[in-house]
């Protein structure tokens, strides 16, 4: 069984509006074992609207209509799906009194104009809008079901959860269900992961395997379709585990997991404590570990040393080493890790500096070229990188970068 | 002339990542005079993608179509091309080089995978990626242009903005001229500029008037359509005006500026240096006026005290007004702007703080609480701030009120 969306209005498709809808619905259908094939996004015209859903009604089983049902004179859906349906529009008598409810209520009188949102195609089943004015309606035709609902996304929302999937799950049952995992990589290109796993992709065992490449990371999402739940969850993560040991550490997560959630979790469960001294990254590390709640439980202080003056007061980088192997070293990143950890009186300590471009490369030390330290009480690693690319994008790889030392720093200790 | 554009992709069509590459097309489309039709999004398998082709080729002059062109077994677009229109697909070498080339420039050799990127249909004009191995092409027939592109967008981005849109211009004419102006807000919600503006958006003068909010900010697109430039030009502007003088200094920039570029304009066209001190943005502010390239000439260090002992050693906020006011408060906020201001030698200081949730709240200090201060050799301003919304909105709108206050700053310098 499959689903098609049709997302009606000119702010779509001029591009002055990004439909937000078809992607949020395509998510809901899938919850209820439903998948949608195609979407497409029409202007408010005639012509367009019908010849798309006549598209749809050749193809799909359900079909979910947005945009269109709101007072003006632009919003024409309903009119059009009449006409293609061959019905005639007849007024909703529920749908008029909420509508007079709404104005009531807000101790107003209803404009004339949104009399026009109680009409509704002949036949057709009202779906209520808990709050607003355009209502919806179901139609069923050829054991296909159309839903049509208004464009505005809270309201759309509103009455997928409360009215469209409740008949879904009663009317289509759950044919199959679907399970997806995702595994989450940083330091391997996708074609690189394509040829590790290609045997496993090949095996064509009702399973796909998608790449989704994130930048900078690589996601895998491994789903299955089935006929009960036992049997797609067992599925997938069987193959799911497969190809998580193939890639082994640069594997940093799965699903919902973020890089700063991963290290976060590292840093608190062995008891540590952090403190940043970011130069080129300009606070970007910091913002990213400190986008998790809680974060203040490790994370005590950030340093943005963006001048050289500040490396000297208060990461105390020596001012001859500045002089002699310039911001842009590894003995300075060095330092500033030492540094900020020491003064922080933290138990680990990051220092990041390089050259994020557009400006202040050389020959020597090109844009791109980084220096990342991490400091704990006995010793500390440094590590230089050549990344390519424009200023945010060598920002977010040496914040990447940086994130996953943490990480590795772990995976070290444990094989120690 | 119309032009319709497809995205090919299953994550697109199962709802994990949204299609924001129609969009953008759609808005470049329209300033070379060619306006979009019709979108679809459909997923990686062969029959959906050529009907979306052949129902495209029989309706649009301009087709765009993103997506599918990695090295992976699912990037099949390439191929589902040839076939649908009945070309070979040949090596195009070109393409080959470029993609050896990106490798050998990266120390690594290309993986036999990537050789299918430089597979074309026959006939077909390579359209340069400049920043990865995804090689775009463009197909001629019975008068239609076609170009094919990937799908992550920064590449797609480049090769619309470097090839595809040069093409255009020169093979297409330009039917109708289109001009649109954005004005940027931040301050004011959109309801309230409608209602602001609303005889303005009704005069209907062939000018279209678009909303879209883009959280925290609030854009004003502004659109003629036109026989020539000059008209397209004075109408446009003079509408802007009318729109931006109504709504006064909530209009921070427009079309491709961002608040950060101002603010950093500010600053250096007033020779000033500002060193920021961040609680509960965690560097995002640092990390916003950074992501300016040449930043470094205003901005000179940060520091994030995500802990009391921090706003001590760095900040020099006394012991006792933390004890006494506690970190989230008027009194912290303005000795942190200070203190950061003073010891970092700068003309200005920034500090924040406050709670950005979920934990930490009280009764008296709920969160949402924010307060931010800008000090200069003369003055130190404090504001406090009650903003709604989970950890994430509430960073963004602390750190976009900061900017703001900064820009305000030296409007009210100006009026002095």
């Amino acid at each position: 069984m499959y689903a098609e969306i049709i997302a009606i209005g000119n702010e779509l498709i001029s591009g002055s509006v990004m439909d937000t809808n078809s992607s949020f619905l395509a998510e809901r259908l899938i919850s209820v074992g439903i998948e949608v094939r195609w979407m497409t996004s029409v202007g408010d015209n005639e012509p367009d609207i019908k010849e798309s859903l006549k598209s749809a009604l050749n193809r799909a089983e359900v079909i979910l209509v947005t945009g269109g049902l709101g007072p003006t004179h632009d919003d024409i859906t309903a009119c059009v799906v009449a006409k293609t349906l061959k019905r005639k529009l007849i007024q909703n008598e529920q749908a008029l009194n909420w509508i007079k409810k709404l104005f009531d209520s807000a101790g107003l009188s209803m404009p004339p104009n949104n009399e026009k949102q109680a009409m509704i195609p002949e036949g057709a089943e009202l779906i209520h809008n808990p709050i607003g004015t355009a209502c919806g309606f179901m139609i069923r035709e050829n054991g296909r079901l159309s839903f049509f609902l208004p464009g505005v996304p809270r309201e759309m929302v509103r009455m997928t959860d409360e009215s469209v999937l409740p008949i879904l799950k009663r009317e289509k049952g759950e044919g199959f269900r679907f399970k997806t995992e995702t595994l989450k990589v940083f330091g391997l290109g996708e074609s690189r992961i394509a040829e590790l796993i290609k045997d496993i992709v090949e095996r064509d065992e009702g399973i796909r395997i998608g790449f989704l490449p994130n930048f900078p990371e690589n996601y895998i999402k491994i789903t299955a379709k089935g006929k009960n739940d036992n049997e797609v969850c067992s599925k997938v993560s069987e193959v799911a585990d497969e190809i998580a040991k193939r890639l082994g550490d640069y594997v940093f997560g799965k699903d919902g997991q973020t890089i700063e959630g991963v290290v976060g979790d590292l840093l608190r469960s062995n008891g540590d404590t952090i403190a940043l001294a970011e130069s080129c990254t300009g606070g970007l590390i910091s913002r990213r570990l400190t986008d998790i709640p809680g974060s203040s439980d490790y994370l005590k202080r950030a340093v943005v040393a963006y001048d050289n003056q500040t490396k000297i007061d208060l990461l105390h980088v020596p001012k001859r080493m500045l002089d002699e192997f310039g911001a842009v070293s590894g003995e300075v990143a060095k330092k500033m890790a030492e540094g900020i950890r020491e003064y922080g009186k933290t138990t680990l300590g990051l220092g990041v500096t390089g050259i994020a471009g557009p400006g202040g490369g050389t020959p020597e030390k090109p844009v791109g070229l980084i220096f990342i330290s991490l400091s704990d009480s006995k010793e500390t690693i440094v590590k230089s990188y050549n990344f390519p690319g424009d200023r945010a994008q060598v920002r977010l790889l040496t914040s990447q970068s940086a994130l996953d030392l943490i990480r590795r720093y772990y995976l070290w200790m444990d094989t120690i």
